[in-house]
């Protein structure tokens, strides 16, 4: 099957490669608005070709479309009105809401199929792509009642074939739950790396001490603005909603440090170890 | 040369493999309140042997302190009391300013090196020594003027062996730059944690989705309260100040989100990303 793949960074990259190494593809067309990252991906082979969108669509059975969100909610309503008629078209992106409802009366919305597989790296690029990706992990499929059975049945084969486990959700409960568990934690993470680079201004020493428990926690603050700028704007309800109940959650941190309330700052600790089990459960 | 560890936890059981891995100690003898630890301790082969405080203190030609801050501050003093003439004393712990305090004015201070090894993991107890652990870190030692050469020569040629680099520091710098690089990720991810925790109440399944970005953010949330209770008290006014920092951080995502202000976003984010150097010139 001929593969159109949209996006040619980290997730579209790392799909290519996936594809290849589970013999999905027999030939896969690339599209990327920047040239550079199109060649290198050809160098990389990631892709066999590198074609517009306007030829790429045409040829292809399956179009994966890895691009930012809101690039996604742009183009998705052309790739609808031009795809031909047995052709599969799924996004990879990171909130569903917005790009659900941007073709929810297309015409050919039974040919497209909403799904994020919750894998990724703090990296972007061609060069960021990875050959082990996704395996192990879920995919989330939004309203797949509104996809066609065929659509629908391509894209859990692809995706089961590459190791992943499915799980289905409307887009709203999607945009809510990654809110809490992915989008947040880029937030802290660019957060805390802005408050220690501020500190570094008058202190260039500081990082010479940066552990590996730092490290963890701003490993995230690396990645992309084109690609999280957009995701945040989208979800923007409930990440403002995750956000003000983190704030609230250091308050508490705060007050029993100002207080010097250690029985409470026991409990809160106490409390958050509890985040063992639930890893340990998932793992 | 024989070696009392009184802590026979993630630190001082990862101390006892490194000693023995580089031929640094004869004998290790070890001392732990959790008689339950000791146990586990000589069953791994941490320690050769176990005792009492009293005893060990005196058959000891070096004593490693590898207990939480408080307990160090207060059993230091006794320590030195009661050490032998030639036998060096060096702590292990997250802060230092309290700790020199404790025994600034000591007879004998001089037996005395504090220092702190940047290196740790989010587990606890003696199960979680590693036997790799603090090559290629950084240990800090402070106030050094204030140990003897020889004090501080045997403690250089500990780290120095176990693949340490040295960097010297007064203890008030000391606590400050662990409050930006260490100490704040903790908080950070322990209210991440409990942010996520509170949501799961009404959401089981959220868990299912969290992602690697997720588990790299909230993995020190798994620390022990023991330990890191008494590291925010003791340095409440420094972590007070960078935890203010970093609210007014997070602060600046939520007006950029709730102002919908794109180029703001945009901004922060870039300079976040600024910690991608920072973190390469480290490695």
């Amino acid at each position: 099957m001929t593969v159109c793949i949209i996006g040619l960074g980290l997730m579209g990259g790392s799909m290519a490669l996936a594809l290849q190494k589970n013999n999905l593809s027999t030939f896969i067309v690339g599209v990327d608005n920047n040239e550079n990252n199109a060649l290198i991906a050809i160098k990389l082979g990631l892709v066999n070709h590198v074609d517009t969108l306007a030829n790429a669509i045409q040829k292809a059975d399956v179009i994966i479309i890895a691009i930012p969100v809101d690039s996604t909610v742009n183009v998705l309503p052309f790739i609808l009105d031009n795809v031909k008629k047995n052709t599969v078209v799924l996004d990879m992106g990171s909130t569903k809401e917005a790009i659900c409802s941007a073709i929810a009366s297309h015409k050919n919305r039974h040919q497209f199929v909403a799904t994020h597989p919750m894998w990724g790296t703090e990296n972007s690029g061609p060069m960021a792509a990875e050959k082990n990706a996704f395996g192990g992990k879920a995919v989330i499929i939004c309203e797949h009642e509104k996809s066609s059975e065929a659509a629908l049945k391509t894209t859990q084969n692809i995706y089961t074939a590459i190791g992943m486990h499915l799980i289905y959700m409307q887009p709203n409960a999607h945009d809510v739950h990654t809110a809490y568990i992915s989008h947040i934690s880029h937030i802290t993470s660019f957060a805390l790396a802005n408050t220690v680079l501020e500190k570094e201004k008058e202190d260039d020493a500081i990082f010479e001490l940066a552990s590996a428990g730092f490290e963890s926690t701003v490993r995230l603050a690396k990645s992309d603005a084109n690609m999280w700028v957009p995701i945040f704007m989208q979800n923007r309800e409930n990440v403002l909603d995750v956000l003000n109940e983190h704030i609230a959650q250091l308050k508490k941190f705060k007050s029993c440090l100002e207080k010097e309330n250690v029985p409470y700052l026991f409990e809160l600790i106490n409390k958050a170890n509890g985040i063992k089990q639930v890893l340990a459960k998932k793992a």
